[in-house]
Parts: structure tokens; sequence; C-alpha cells
């Protein structure tokens, strides 16, 4: 029953709002003895924090994750680990300003859960979004720093490849271009284009989408489950879980639907380290709710910021017609701060899946190719 | 921990093989003194029965349900009735012949989930593909009568949008259509072109995929909850476990990311129900996780069926190369079955919304316009 | 959300009524390749039977058990094994006698459960008890017998230790008795005691309840967790969860209460075996939640069978007073066939926990005595 | 999966250790619109603080709770409420001494968890005892006092009803005096005699166990559920998995075992409030796991604490003999301080008990008695 947990093994929790005094993290069935500190999660945040270049909100979030609790520093080796205890992770909330939000304290914004929030509760946090605001996706991240050091052979990577209308050209993907522009964006070209273009966007007050591509590379075959607990479907939830996600794709993703059975199926040759080489990945390295050991690809839709300077029409929470223009500081892109909590939530599933594998099935069981 | 069970509060979970005696399913948390029959989950099996047309798989499967708990006859009403506890659902497997499958034993054909099943637990159950067998959806969809019946101001309806490359002209969509074809179309012209399209896919031993969307009206605002709860993570999950589903979408989907914040975000007016009158649905009737009270639209792309005639390259048990070919009885298209399969996932994720907002927010929640 | 659910990764969940066509049960979350066949679980079965003696119930219930699902032939060795898919399994009800049960239709039974059933749901299965039936159990004990063999190292054993208000004397506590007599007392004295009283009981129509202490032996140091999943708070919602159960002990239970710090704490010495060697075990083989590698010993009461032949006073479903006395078979002390029902839901308890501690700390964790 | 979260739909985590900066909690799915500040759940946290009498430790924390998220003040009524969001609740830690754990870093405190958490995780935070620490348990009554809120029909009492072996005379049960004495006593008489005999306990460095009682009054029938959700099984379960508890009971408890059928079922009369008047409440409240509208009474067993001051046997990390002797601040009694958590668990299964029912049965059910 999770509103505000995710994960089953491996899971965690997030509580707090932007315009409280921290939003806070417990992250549940870590195993023990995995070297942990902040500078380990400190390094994802970053990449997530908003006021980076023009192309973020200019919020100022230093985002400092503190790790209060869950870890010690092993006396043998000096090291700082996980004891199995649930570790609980804060990060101070610094640069509120509850007055931006005033005037839209009895409003409904077009496109945002203003008005599902009251219709729900009866009441709604109006300041900064409440729970609908994009800094619970911080806790996120530092979570995701969390499961990618319990699953330390798996590399999970993302980038944008759509901004607006505009996709990538995928012969240009570069993983070492991710890092280069404000975009998060693999093809060096098409960061060039994208910064005239988000220019554009932003000085319209205005707002577009994005499309984020999400690789884990180094998942063995075997993890996931059939049926109700398929890696794609729990996937499908966690990206779905992101603010403004619209859409998830697993490898060739809605395309697959026209392709031929002869295309579609990726062939299989035998390989030289025991598991088989697969000619083409349109499955994105998960068939029948299990990893292939090919690389896991999935990608989701991000719909344009719903704070745009445009007067819109709606309705206000007493039912008179107002017309509404969002001010205050936002992103005119959200899909760019959104890839490195693709990859955290990617890099979630993956450990929860890697420990219930290994609760089920344990680290003994037998590996293609089989014994006659 | 959901290897086999779908849900939270209404919840239910599948057992059995194509090939055993048969397949059962158990369905928790239905309220009580809901009338139930056979009756009511029947004509939804029917719906998804194989060997109706020549563009499904030839089995004959009459897949007659029986509920062998958790209902009894009111003796004041005379009407069967839910008790409150779990109902079991049972159907016996009629013409399972697994002999079909022999040959496919020790080979992993492509596409199919022989491989990742064989990798995670060192055995696998080739018999008619064991629990990746789309048998199983059969479960689903009486699952999902039993749900509707819990949610009865709610209608759940889906149709197949696209065959192929081949998609509808949503100009032409009437529902009216959707039982007048084999395919679930609800666009005669479409339908028309599809048959021909589809005996050709046919002949040739080859398979298509295909895009189906689900819609559900009658929804009021405030179904599904923040987060980790969110209706569309939890319509994504669903989807996204059914078999040979690649991709999935809330509303405008993937194509939101191409939309402008203006375009994108569903501008309000005060109508006269007592809920706000939305000018369109690009949100597919979900914000923030939670329902607006427009039509909830959701669809999910179906990979083509990777059983073909054509003969490809894969690798057997042992570790050897082998060149493998599928005979047997199989659906060029897999994504006209999927249809009922869709609406009665649909139909679970909202019955368990329904039932978790109504324990957190009860019936007297005050309601949309508030009071100063 | 577990009406009908019990466990977390090794689990099961149950349906059907005593006077339906059949229980089942689904278990969920079992290792693949583990040897299991229906004679893996008749003989528990059996041993919870009634009518094996005239200490039971009269009814004539063969119990036999089908395993549905879940399991094949590995063709290498020619044993039936599990494949890691959910296990269905079915028992059918032979020898429901509905008419019994009329009379008690509209009137509440003191004792049983027939008000709170109507008050929660507002209609009431009276036939048999409907879901409140004992016969419920069976499908615990199937279930614990697939447990049993997920911890093949672990022996778990029953025996009744209190009849009514006789105890045993534990001196003369001998597991080979256990067998000997109707009554699975380990205590030979005491069971030749019990013949009398008991007959007495039944003969005056009366009823009595009995303590049941369950054993597990070869747990090995370390499963369970802390805080809210500790393996003693799981026994005792297990075994609460038993019909008829009123308190639960772990250790020296109630009775800790009364020692001091002195004689409680049990204290150890280093063993030979890569364990400490404990010196009493009034902890029952739990500390903090976690085993400490001694026996775990757990304890449960079980209050009077309900229904007696002595008129009691009580009300009907429409509010009137009536005098109810109950006919039909009932057992005298239902507590004996409790011991089946004991041991089984401790070994599902056992091969959860065990299952969750591979998961979250794996097979290689450093072992006692740790290197300095 | 539980390990640091208790409940379903109500339901609440923790985490942080004694020594660490804070310990944090976080309440989940609480209803939305409730009035909630932090002097409600203070004065709950003062029953439990420790330092009050010479009879619990000399420790001093004062507790201070920090609602951190999830309510906001009503701009209409002025009264802060709960919004529906997760609540965050942090206690800062002030007087951690971690040096006084020093000497015990590496040595296995009898009938302490130190073994078995270094058993399970290889890893041992000794520091207070980590995860272990009673303070844990502040944080429980924190939540228990946001569940009160919830459940604002019922009131939940506890009281210590023996301490070492010295029971209470239940003729003198008087709930006034629990706040008249330092032991939460019912009876002003054995309060007294308990005084010297505690005094001897503390002056001679040993400790005690004890029993405590926790009573709900106002539980309206049909609490609860069935088999696995049985509410005495998720009271077992939830006093269980408090520190030190070694036993359960549930109305009569143990003793129901040497009852007669005749004398334990609670015959019952028609009423005139709309329930049946129940002669006598052997059940305790529960019948078949669901409340009968009487009170629920449970009791738990408190085994002595294990840190006294007489040396004793034990092993080290290292595989070393040891003697051991346990100096710092602790509780003589740790039963008294565990009245005030005992009532938060209750509260807390009632909370998560009350959404449930609500949301399987609606706040529609037809009600006893029935119409023909």
């Amino acid at each position: 029953m999770s509103h505000n947990t995710f994960g089953h093994l491996f899971r965690f929790g997030t509580f707090g709002e932007s315009h409280g005094p921290l939003i806070g993290c417990m992250v549940d069935g870590c195993p023990p003895r995995i070297p942990l500190t902040e500078a380990d999660l400190q390094g994802f945040l970053d990449k997530r924090r908003p006021g980076q270049s023009r192309f973020t909100t200019q919020r100022q979030e230093p985002d400092q994750v503190r790790i209060v609790s869950g870890v010690m520093v092993d006396e043998r080796t000096g090291v700082q680990v996980t004891t199995g205890a649930s570790i609980g992770l804060i990060i101070e909330n610094v640069d509120q300003r509850s007055k931006d939000y005033g005037e839209i304290r009895n409003q409904y914004r077009p496109g945002h859960a203003d008005f599902t929030y009251d219709a729900k509760y009866g009441i709604r946090d109006y300041r900064g979004g409440g729970r609908s605001s994009a800094r619970e996706t911080a806790m996120r991240v530092a979570a995701g720093g969390v499961a990618r050091k319990v699953i330390p052979g798996v590399t999970v990577r993302g980038a944008l490849v759509q901004m607006g209308p505009h996709k990538i050209n995928r012969a240009n993907w570069d993983w070492a271009q991710v890092d280069e522009n404000p975009f998060f964006c693999p093809d060096a070209e098409a960061a060039q284009a994208w910064e005239a273009y988000l220019d554009g966007v932003r000085k319209a007050g205005s707002s577009c989408g994005a499309v984020i591509e999400v690789v884990a590379e180094g998942v063995p075959p075997g993890w996931g489950a059939p049926l109700y607990a398929k890696l794609d479907a729990e996937i499908a939830s966690a990206f779905m879980s992101i603010n403004a996600v619209k859409a998830v794709e697993i490898g060739d993703g809605m395309a697959a639907a026209a392709l031929s059975g002869e295309d579609n199926a990726d062939q299989m040759r035998t390989g030289n380290a025991g598991q088989p080489h697969f000619l083409s990945n349109h499955a994105g390295g998960i068939l029948g709710g299990v990893s292939t050991g090919q690389p896991v690809v999935a990608r989701f839709a991000v719909k344009p910021t719903s704070s745009i300077l445009t007067t819109r029409q709606s309705v206000d929470r007493f039912g008179a017609d107002v017309e509404i223009r969002t001010k205050g500081r936002h992103d005119p892109c959200v899909g760019i701060r959104a890839v490195p909590v693709g990859e955290a939530m990617m890099a979630i599933v993956l450990a929860d899946a890697y420990l219930r594998h290994r609760a089920q099935v344990g680290d003994g069981a037998p590996q293609w190719p089989f014994a006659r």
C-alpha cells in the first residue's frame, strides 16, 4: 500500500514538502556492510540540482544530503558501511519563497494536480505544490544512489533523446557527450540545436516536453519475475510515478507494434561468456518480465511544464471561472532534470529485483549452458 | 511481493499452466453483498476466447469459469452475492496438446521467455509456455469481471486502434463498431482494411503487433494517490504485466513530449454537474496521479507474436546454435485478444483505487465547489 | 493487505468454504528445483485429518490434496520438482452435510464468529462456518508441507502440552511418544490421564481448551529481522491467525515476567561448532527478533470449542433473545488437531524468514567468530 | 516486507539509532483534514520519557517531537490539519553518551540482540543498542498519537498489571490510579507494594519483568477480518514487535485453555443500543478475528531487562569466553515505560483496521438487528 513508498525488499519512502523545513527519505532493506557515505549520494543530487544553467529553474537549493541512520564506521577497515538498518536521509529546505505561491492558493492551474488534490482530500497544500512538487524527486535521487551501491556491477545511465518535437540522431550517440551540455544529450549536434530552441521556449514564457532514455548495463539474465512482478512492469510503475510522465517504453516500445514477428524477435547465437549472444535488442533486455543479460533499455515521455506565462482559462476552488498565469521560477523543460531521477528509479527497481531474485533462487542456480 | 498477485485492497492472484488440469484465480478483498454469478464473468471470457475467427489461434478452449467460493444466495432476495470472503475462480483446461511443444523442449524461441525462465530458475516448463502462456490472461478477464461489479458506475471499454503499422482514423471512432468486426476495431473502414492485411500476415506464417486503447468513463475525481500510488503508475504496471506489451501511454502519451505547455494543459471552466468542465483531455483523465473526472484514457503496444513459421537463429539449452521454426496453433496478432485483457486490468486497477480512496478519505469528503 | 494471504516472499493464500465444492490454496515465491510431490504433503494432512479417533470430529474427510500447478518432472533426473511458478493446491470437499447447519442460520452461537461476520459484512455464510471453519486449516497444513521442503535442514515438531487444566510433566517429554497417542502428547503418563478426562468432556457434550508447543530445530542464527519483521512477531501473528487461539508465547513466555534479569538472560560459552553454546534457552531461540541458533520454541493456547450441547443464551440476527444448543459433529478439544496446523504455520514463517534473510544478506556473510 | 514499517493502510516506518543525531518516523495513509499538532503527540511522549522517577533510566531525553510534513493550517478555520500526505516526525537526540557503550563493543551481552545482530549482518552497531534500543519506541508513541486522532471514538488505555511475580488485585482496578503512581498501576495497594519491591531490585543492580494490559473501548463491531488479517493476529504482531516482549494474550489468554466450553463462550442478550449485550468478555472483544463491540482487551509480558550489574558468562565477537557486567543507565523494569508503547501499538492496529474495514465495507452496511 504504497502512497509514499516504492519497492518491496529494497524500498524507500519519502516525506516532506518543498516549503517545509526539510524533505526526508527512509531506505529499508539495504544489505549490510556496503560502503556508503554522503559523498556517494551528493554527486547524483548535484546533477539534478536546479539553477545550474539558464535552462532550469533559478531556485537555489544546495540539496546537501545527510545520512542520519543506518551506517557506521567499520573499525577494522575504517570505512563507513551500512548496518542493515533503515537508512534515514534528510535534505534541509533553504530557498522556499512561500509568498510566490500566494495567489494560486484558491485557483487551479491547468495541467497541475491542484484540482485533483483538492477533489481527493478536500484540502490542498498549495505552497510550492506540496507533495506534487518536483522537489520530492531529490529524495529519489538520493535513494537511487544507495541502490547503485547494492548492484555494483550494474551501470545505469540516462540521456535526453528528444526535446519538444526534436529527436536526437541516434547515429551520433556518444555517452561522453551527456556531461558536456546542459541537457544530458548524447548527440552533440542535437544539443547545439536544442540550445536555440529552448531559449526560444523560455523567452516566450512557454515550455516543452521531452523523452528520456535510461540504459542499465551489466544486469545478468534472470532478474525480474513472471506475471505481476515483471521487471518491465516495475520499471513502468517507477517511471510513471515521476512527475509529468505520460508514457513508458521498453526496448522498441510503441514502435514494436508496427514490426513483423521476423523483425521484432531478437535472434541468438552461442557466445563465449556463458550467455547467448543476441543479434539485436528490440526487447530492451527483458523477455517474459525477466532480464536477458542484454542492456535494459527504457524510455519515458515528460509532458511540458504546466507552469507557463500565457494566461489560461480555469476555475477556482469556490466554483468561479478565472484566468490564470503562473509566475514564479520554473523549468522550461522539466525533462532535463528528470534524467537523474529516471536513472535513480531504474537503479532502485534493479536493486529490488536483485534482492528478490537472490531470495527465491539463491546464488547457486545452474546456469546456461546447462549439462544434458 | 507480487510474483503472481496484483493489487492491494482489491487484489487477485493466479496459478496454473496451459497444459495442466486447470487454471485458477483467487480474488481477495471484494466488498460483500455484491451480486455475482458465473454468467457475469462468462461474457467477458467469451470475448477473449480463442477460435472465434480465423484471426485467432484455432485452439478450442470453452473457458467455462466456475466460482468455487466467496458467494452465497441471499435468502431474503434470492440473489447470489459476495460474502466478503476470498473468491476462488477455476477454469478447466480441455484442449492441451502437450506434444505440440515437444520439439522446443530444449530450444529457446527468439522473442519468447524460454531463455530467461531457464536463466532465472534453472528449469523451464516448456509445455505450452508454462506460466508465460497467454492462457493465464483468462483468469485476469474473470477477475476483471468481478472488479467491474465493484465499480458499477464506471464503464470500461477497449478497442484496437492500430494493427501492425495501420492506425485507425480517429474521426471514424464508433464504439458500436467494436463488436461488429473480429478485431474490436472502432473504425469500420480500418477494420475492413485490416482483414486483408491480417490474412496476408497469417498466410505468410508471420505476425504483427497492435495498439490497444482502453477508456474508463464514470470515474469520479479523486481516485488514485500522489507519488507511488499514482493511478497512472498502477495502470502502467497493470498493462505492462500483460504478455508481449512493450509500451504504455496515458492520455497523449509519447506525443505529449512534442506539445507546448499551452497546447498540453487542459483548461477548465465551471460546469453544471459539481465538476469543472475540461476543454480537452490531453491528460487522459489523470493529474498528479489522481483522477480528474474526465474519462481515463490509456493505451498499450503489443509486440508481434514471436511464434512464426519463418526459420530463426537461436541456441538450445545445452549451448548449441540451432535453427528454429515454431509450429503449433498461434495468433497472427495477439493484440486482438489483448483487448478484453486490457479492459480487465483497467477495471481491477480502478476497483483497487476506489477501495483505497474510500479507506483514506471516506464517503463524506467535501466536494468542489468548496464553501469559502 | 492480507485478508486471505500470509507471508511475504514465501507466501500462501487460501479460498473455499467447508460446504463448497473444494478448498484451495496458492503458494507463491517457492524456490525452483525443489523436489515436491503430493505424497510429501499428504502425510501432514493425514495427521490433521478428522475422524481418526473418538476424540476428534466424526466427519470423514479424506483430504486428498492435488498439486495442480507449479511442478514438473525434471527430465534429467525423473524427479518432480517445483518450477518457481505459483503452486496451486486443491482438496475436494466430500462430506459436507449442509442441513446440519440449517437451524443456526439466523442464530449467533456464543463464542463463534457468527455475530461478528454478520456485523462486518451484513451477510454471513452460516453453512459450516464459512471461512471461519477449521476446515481452512487443511490448506495451511498443505502449504506448510511445501515450506518444510524449502528449509530442509530445519525440523519442526509440535506437541500438546496441556489439555484443559492438565499440563504434562515436562520431565517426561519424549518426542517418540507424540505419535503413540491420539493427542500428540509427549508425556505418556499425561496421555493416559487425558484419555479419561477427555472422554468425560465428550460424554458431557462439553469441550476443553489446550496448549500446543511447537519447536523448530536447525534454524541457524540470523533469521528474522529487527523491529516489525521480528521472527517472534511473525510467529505470534501466524499462531494467532489459527482458529480459537487466544495467546502466544515465545520461550518462557508469560513466565518471563516473573523472572529476575539474572535468571532470564541465557548465558553463552564458546562452543565448537561455529556457534556460541547457550547455557539455557529462556529466550526460545530468538533475541531482538532474530534467531540465535538454539531451538525456536513457541506455544499457543486454544480456547475450548464453542460448539457444545449445553443450552446457552444468545440472540438471533433479527434482534430476538434465543436459547441455543449446537448439534452436529464437533471436536471436544480442537487443540488436538491444531498441532499439525501450528507446525505448518511455524514452517511457513521460517521459510519466509529464510528467503528474506537470503535476500538481504546473501549467502556469503561473515560468521561468528569474526576475525579481529 | 516490513523490516522497519508496520501497518497496511495506516502505516508508519521508523529510522534512527539512539546515538545518532535524531530518530525519525514516517506516517503514511493518514486521512486528510484531521486536526493535528505537536502538542497532540507530546503528551504521550512525555508519559514514555525516561528520567521521571527513580524507577526508570536516568537518561535525560526531552523527546520533543517535530511534525515536519503532512500538515497545514486550514485557512477557513485556523486549525492545523493533516493534508493526506505522509507525515514526517522527528525527535533530536540530545543525551547520547556513546562512550558508555565502548566496552561492550566486542562483547555479547546475554539476553540482548548483540550476538544475533552480528550473526545476521556481520556487523553490529553497538552504540546504545543501535536499532534494538528502546529509544525507537518513542517514534511508535508519536505515531500512536496520530493513530488516536484517526479513531476519535475509541479510547485506548494501558496499565501495568504485574511487576515481577507480583500481580495486582483486579478487584481494586481503578483507571484513575494509573496516573497517580510511577508504575501506571491501576491498583493503589499494589503500587505501594511495588515501590519497595522495585527499590530492592534496583539497589541489587537486578531487574524484573512485567505484564501490561491494554484496553480499547469504543471499538464498534466489525473491525478486523477473518484468517490472516485477524484483529488479534495484528495485535499479537504489534505487541510482539515491542522490545523484550515474550508473550501476548487476548481476553482470557493462556487461561482460556483451562476453561470449559460453557465457561468460555460469552453469552449474549438483546441490548438496547443496536448491539447485543454480552454477559461476559472472555473473548477480549474479538471473535473470529473481528471485533464484537465489547472492549478489546490484550496483554503482553515483558522479560526483565538484560542489562544488570551482576557478572555474567558470555563470549565476544572473536570467539573468546568473557565475563560481562553491564554498566550504564538502565531501567530496572522496562515494563513501566512499555505501557505507553503498548497503547500506541494498539491505537495503530485499530486505526489501520478501521481504514481497511471502511475500504471493504464502506459506511453504509446494514447493521444488527437485521430486517427479516
